[in-house]
């Protein structure tokens, strides 16, 4: 498993990689939090909207590449200001969903108010 | 949200983000003016030929990346010539459409002669 | 002449271009005002250092290219936070500087405190 | 040896590779038209301005990728636009920059007025 910490301008903080973890989960890691810290949403959702026929069908080209199934998840403080995010990579994505959740809960919370919000 | 403004040779000529805009909605809106003016359409019409199945699936990997859902519009002057393209991001693509379309409308037409049309 | 402004975080926030300027200078504006951004010091500071036997040597491959000549420049607010950076390309480089200098200087200052300064 | 012919958005117009060229030389000869249609110059002027020391070392790492040594021309016509560029790879640089020369004469001029000139 690897887990990336990038900060509110999706720039890496933090990053720990497990003995015996797939080499290709870094970059996933990464990706995941970034796509969550670039859109203020879970990876997972991006992934709900991204799908064929979807309102933001392929925005996984944009920004160098996204990750947009489960794993990765904003960091939000408690004045509702997006400060990071978490992307967590290697096991199923519901393992990597949950891991991140606890890393965010550990910190701020997961959740941006829906208006307004800000960076 | 956040407005981009390309020449003709696909270019940056203006940029503008809005506080607290996504900031993965900087590279999806200049990537939505680059597809309209790369392919002399809407953004919106590339995404309708790229569904699985379609006739264009998976043009996204080609220059650099694509983005192909609603909010970027060519923009065509009066004698049927790109002369440019205007790409939106950060609210609902229907919302990025209309902005688009407005911020277009100011400057030229968005519609493409059937033919002949020069770039 | 083009003016690249960029966030703490190095993200695009505006951007202009003047008529008949390089099309390559777009880039180039980008990158310096990123380089000033990322190391906190003037593009022409990190240029300085990364000449030939010098200690950054070859920094510019790093961060998917950097411009290392004069003409971005940092934003620090008053209480010696990066806030910022202001980037500049199209003229002779002492040109780009003080263009530079000058956007920046309506802002904020462009000289981070010694010790300690926080981003 | 490869030629490259661009547009005035630097966006390639025809290319030509001679048998038994090197197969690195087709990045090359992109490269070099591009360096002197992006910045109104031939590639070896650039390449004289961006040595260790110069006002513009480095310049390379800007517009993914430039090459400075000669062989690039840029291609105006009779009124002072830049419409174009020349690239040429895979001999003597001098020889390269005498075949792209005579490309360039063939089509317009290869200097651009010292002030105004337009894009």
């Amino acid at each position: 498993m690897c887990i990336a910490v990038l900060d509110s301008g999706g720039i890496l903080k933090a990053f720990a990689r497990m003995d015996d973890a797939w080499l290709g989960s870094v970059d996933v890691a990464i990706k995941k939090a970034k796509t969550a810290c670039f859109f203020g949403m879970t990876s997972g959702q991006i992934g709900e909207l991204s799908q064929p026929g979807g309102p933001l069908y392929g925005i996984e080209h944009s920004n160098d590449g996204l990750i947009s199934f489960p794993g990765g998840i904003p960091v939000v403080d408690e004045d509702g200001v997006l400060i990071g995010a978490v992307g967590v990579s290697g096991s199923t994505v519901e393992n990597d969903h949950q891991v991140a959740k606890a890393a965010v809960e550990s910190i701020g919370v997961t959740d941006l108010p829906e208006h307004p919000w800000r960076t």
